[in-house]
């Protein structure tokens, strides 16, 4: 649901969609499988790009790989080839192996063709540390928890700190899973654009909220012995950005869509840290191309480029909301270790309760 | 000099060096050439990036280019070799081929070699559309302006609407030149990373400047009747970085640099326009590469990567204080047609007075 | 016309079209200027890429570069937005910058609104060093031989050692301009794919016709006393491909088709030597796009990949058959200095006269 | 050992070295694991790049993709910070997620500080399909396999029909692991770089042997009725290609080596198919990077550019050599549903012999 409007803060100025989802781009669905016991805190998310299988349905996609320190698989086909074939998982980063086998037997068992009568297929899979409050050492998660993360996918989904946002942070403080859309007009027709970001990045001290950059008071709080056990975090998280729209573009202005996400990061703080994996992928579910079409040629529909930065703006403002927004929904956690990370909402209210007893005193 | 301290304008925490500009690294120098009359309001600015033959003692380089629509040369070959071997000349979008020549005869005057007893030469030459201001299609840029400039070329420089920033327009109001540098510690050791940009770029409804979202109530002022002639500007008209280090640096690693001025140029409200040409191009002046050096092997020093965030912090901070410098010391201009591009003090003048008045009523 | 049939060399499977010549591509013109006087051999070749002004019918186009030791301009641009919006110029190395300038008039000329109602435009100019035959330090070519060869440009035109081929030298023979086409067959509809290279690389040693690995024996007789002054070259001197189809394909596509350009290279026997510029652009005449078109959206064929290894043998075959055909149709040169090219037909006459006469012996 | 001389066939003019194996380079071992069982042919092989921990000796790398069309895992961390730090995989295509987190839990063993004092780790697994030949929707590579491959690596190994390489095609007939090596004289020193393929790439009609373009008539025998079960094969298939040396040459320097691999495969009749995923990774063992190194710098060494084309000609001539060698080490194999592959050896022994018959008729 993006940021609550509760909290009085706006991103941008183009209007959000009615669930201010990802999901905002008719079709998609989100789904996450959670594990949460003890040191195991981490999970899987999953986005289905559409309602059709999306071998058979491929949909127009591009890439922008803002610091390739990650381990995210399958970018490399949708580079050359501007398609994307299989549903988009997140998980942590040493469950890239097994989630991407996971992808792949789902895709097996929906296309009897596959390495038989056509060619293979290319999960996307994309990942974040969460190596603090999770065992990830452990590779906790199975093939069943992605299958299952796939079978929960729906319309609307919660934001925060569950599925592969389980056990990640944020700036210093506990992150996950944040989404956030934007509306369109586009000669006199709404469209969408949405985001949905894995945050698991930046450092406290740079973190920067609606241009408010209230990184170093939070810190001063937690080092003030408000609370115990905070341990300053590099900026070396990773965030990952998969933004969709129903407009019509192609590959190429896909990837210049995706290449704005960027804006948006920035404005919350981020310097797009060294061992930070930043990346975003942007695909379209208009012009879905079919595959094994017997016709020579097919025919699609672009935007012209007169109108493209309307779609860029929206790249930025849902990216930087979609970040907030996993900040402002997550709740604080104590994982493996005894390590723990705060929630901002916390942290605010406490920066206001200091703020209302220094001026009373 | 980076803003006025004066202002009481903070950007990031790193400290500027002693002259807050690209040329507090060692060995920079930067010179102007400027036309201002009636409707030529245009210029050249130069980038020597040390006091050696820089074909004779190459510098390790880099390039990103985050918006590709623009008609800077030379950048292929750097990002080929990663080697920089001619001074860096700036100037308006059409007279990018007059300047290439212009800094190829000077090449070949200072070494008679080039093309016969050695290979052929690089120049890098970077524009921005200064055509709202200037007579931009008499290409009235010369090759003598570009040997003018580079004879200007000091260790101390000026910054605003001189040289290429002559008719540069940035958020809607007069761009031009800026310049910041950072200071950072390194095992003990002072080194300074500088930026020089171009900046004609972004829309005045996003102006941020140091998180304060000022455009809107600016746009709301030169909309009033406060000012005649004020025309509204698309995000469409570039902007160049170029960043410079004493830090040793070898190619890969400048790329990674080069990369983090987005996030400078993202925090004073750029979404990266469609019509923006946005490149950033990164050296280092340790490790020169002497030409024709018959030496099978060189050796370098290069940094850990552990300390690399440091660097990636100075090129965010830099970036967004010298395009903040380039509005702060731009000048009103009246150029062709009568067209007229405020100051950003002007504006900032206006709104304070309007802000007290309306205190008083 | 490609390879004369009459020398019985056949290279790859499919059919050449009927002028053998990037212009069996329906729209395209070429037309060459030549300077050759004494120590100046050198010129400029432009191809047109169809009857219409190519700024407002811009052409889906992408580039690769194989190797980006060279200095051609305009390409970044290409890279974003995938379109071709002028005529391509191909001249010497140092040249590029005037050659830029007349290009920028040109279209300044034919589109009044450049820089005052519409944005900028981006000229796209190759280059070889031809610094062995030409006097290239006197830069030599000027803007209105750039004029000259649009005005020459034609649906025919000659190969071999004119225009920008005039002084290039390729696998260290007369090298130059060189063309070749192929025709393909697309659910029964006749399609052309075009080449047009301008040959300047290589090393005779790793010269190789049809397979045929006749660099060795070559050297041999060079180094034998039958001919004076000839001197090794090594593989530097850059070549430049450009490949166009009416085949509908996006940008994307055409990115892919224009990679395979290094297949046909590659036969011929360079390893795309460390200083030579190898690059290779191609462009499609179907889908122009109406540059200030008002619709929001435009529609456009794009051939289905099934059929899509068609195009990348054409580009191969006729990459390789261009190369072969500007070797075979390069006239002996002597230029600046008494620098002497020999030409492959002048050696393989050689080689068979030696043969005969030792089959005599 | 790459080709066997007492075939006569010579690819290039640089001498092989000891082995003619990728492990000339010292310290590279290479480990097969196979499994051929009725439908399932398919295997492992791994590529240890030197004696030392991988991961807390990094090594220089980088990669070119010629055609992204493949599932290939961990590349696009060696793109952005020129580092190598596992060893590499080959196998299956869809085995490629088992595989990766294979050599994840053998870095994880090997390094108990990974993502708890240190950062994660970034496995490298490259892939062709078998499935012609193999059950690969079967899965049947486990995590174990790797280990097995990782056990069995040595100094010397075998090609052919192994590891990976049992279950692949190339040009229509076996393929498989392949391996050549070459050495460099630079001032004096000897150094070595070696190619292992894992070819699985090409048409029969375009198969060259050094030159001679065999394929039509090996075609032609094929459909001739020599043999029953011969179905012609698209150039579908994909090629890997890893290169190493110990030239000591840094990541930007690597990557232009890598991008010749490309001369290399052409010349054996590649047009870089459509879902062909052709991919070259180069390496160098000198310049290792140690992990956690406290030093605020490193020093290296680097190869002066003037000697670079050197590399560049040991790259084309090993990879067209490799590429050889695994087609002339292959056995005839029949797999997956009565698929059979012939051997180039018994084409080739069957159309000398049908030429032989012929000139006694």
């Amino acid at each position: 649901m993006g940021l609550n409007p509760a909290l009085g803060i706006r991103i941008g100025r183009l209007p959000a969609g009615p669930k201010n989802l990802i999901t905002d781009v008719p079709g998609l669905m989100v789904g996450h499988h959670t594990l949460a016991e003890g040191p195991v805190q981490t999970g899987v998310t999953v986005l289905l790009p559409g309602p059709d299988n999306c071998f058979t349905h491929k949909l127009p996609a591009a890439v922008t790989v803002f610091n390739g320190f990650g381990k995210s698989l399958g970018l490399m086909q949708i580079e050359e080839l501007g398609q994307l074939e299989t549903p988009i998982a997140l998980t942590n980063t040493l469950s890239v192996g097994i989630a991407w086998t996971a992808l792949c037997r789902h895709a097996l068992s929906q296309n009897p063709g596959i390495c038989l009568t056509t060619g293979t297929v290319n999960p996307v899979v994309f990942e974040c540390n969460d190596g603090y409050l999770n065992d990830i050492r452990g590779l906790h998660i199975k093939e069943e928890h992605v299958l299952s993360a796939l079978k929960n996918a729906s319309p609307t989904f919660e934001e925060g700190s569950l599925g592969a946002g389980r056990g990640m942070r944020c700036h210093g403080l506990k992150g996950g899973i944040g989404s956030s859309s934007r509306v369109l007009d586009i000669a006199g027709h709404p469209y969408a654009l949405g985001a949905l970001v894995l945050a698991n990045h930046g450092s406290l001290s740079d973190l920067t909220v609606a241009g408010r950059h209230i990184g170093p008071r939070a810190e001063e709080l937690l080092n003030s012995g408000w609370t115990s056990g905070y341990e300053q975090q590099q900026d070396k998280g990773s965030v990952i950005v998969v933004l969709a729209t129903d407009v019509p573009l192609d590959s190429i202005q896909l990837r210049r869509v995706s290449r704005r996400a960027v804006a948006g990061l920035s404005r919350t703080g981020s310097n797009i840290g060294h061992s930070s994996g930043e990346i975003a992928l942007c695909f379209s579910t208009a012009n879905p191309i079919t595959h094994d079409d017997p016709a020579p040629f097919r025919q699609s529909l672009q935007l012209n480029e007169a109108h493209i930065d309307l779609l860029f703006r929206a790249a930025a403002e849902a990216t930087e909301e979609a970040v907030l927004s996993a900040l402002f929904h997550a709740r604080p956690l104590t994982g493996r270790d005894g390590h723990r990370a705060h929630a901002l909402s916390e942290v605010l209210a406490a920066l206001k309760e200091k703020e209302t007893q220094q001026a009373q005193d």
